[in-house]
């Protein structure tokens, strides 16, 4: 993809401050952080969502999330932390290559969700349940 | 963990509206959803955060999310979707046993985030990279 920005910081045609990279990944800090050492984790390879990569290679990018997570934890003592990852413009996503964010969290610091708790009438659990199974084939 | 809702659901102790499992990790509908077709996804070994899990075992774990991403965004007809990640109360995270969120995601449906764009002030991102690749032992 000529035009994408992160296969440009992977081919190094653009400048990143880059933390590790492996065949299959590439890491390197977020320049508009939520909050400071903030991080962003892409495949080499471009896909467009979760929903394009195939699992095995998510499961290998995967692979550098828990020692970046414990580095810039203890870097930034941070008191968490969130990794977060979006799909199509209507759930956030600017840059259409899959991107997993890892952000450090302080208390009180400001960023939040509005999480929500749904529900399913009786029945309709079961059902979404047979769909997702016939879907994956199950 | 004796008293972890989520071993008890990986144990079968507890009832859950499970998708698939495997070796490493079980997928199973969130009785609550942010929206329908939210699902979790948990390794069957105890780990309290992404801090805590070592980098291969939660590849493996996420190995899952594609295939699972792929057929609730159908089986909801879904416009886009989030992967989504808590670690420690400070950044959401209710149940002490590292879960993975899928959530299907539609125009217009009430679910955001206080997404913000900050800014780093000179040196200061060389700063952070530095700090963090010495946590990493680079």
């Amino acid at each position: 993809m000529k035009a994408c920005v992160f296969c440009k910081i992977v081919n190094g045609e653009l400048p990143a401050t880059k933390l590790i990279e492996d065949k299959k990944a590439v890491a390197f800090l977020d320049i508009n952080p939520v909050n400071h050492g903030h991080i962003l984790v892409v495949p080499r390879k471009h896909y467009e969502t979760v929903m394009d990569i195939p699992g095995k290679e998510l499961g290998k990018v995967m692979e550098m999330v828990p020692p970046l997570a414990k580095a810039v934890t203890e870097v930034t003592n941070a008191d968490g932390l969130n990794v977060f990852q979006t799909n199509k413009p209507c759930a956030g996503q600017t840059v259409p290559h899959v991107h997993v964010h890892i952000i450090p969290r302080h208390k009180n610091d400001g960023f939040h969700f509005g999480w929500r708790q749904g529900r399913y009438s009786e029945g309709e659990i079961d059902r979404m349940q047979w769909g997702i199974l016939k879907a994956l084939g199950e």
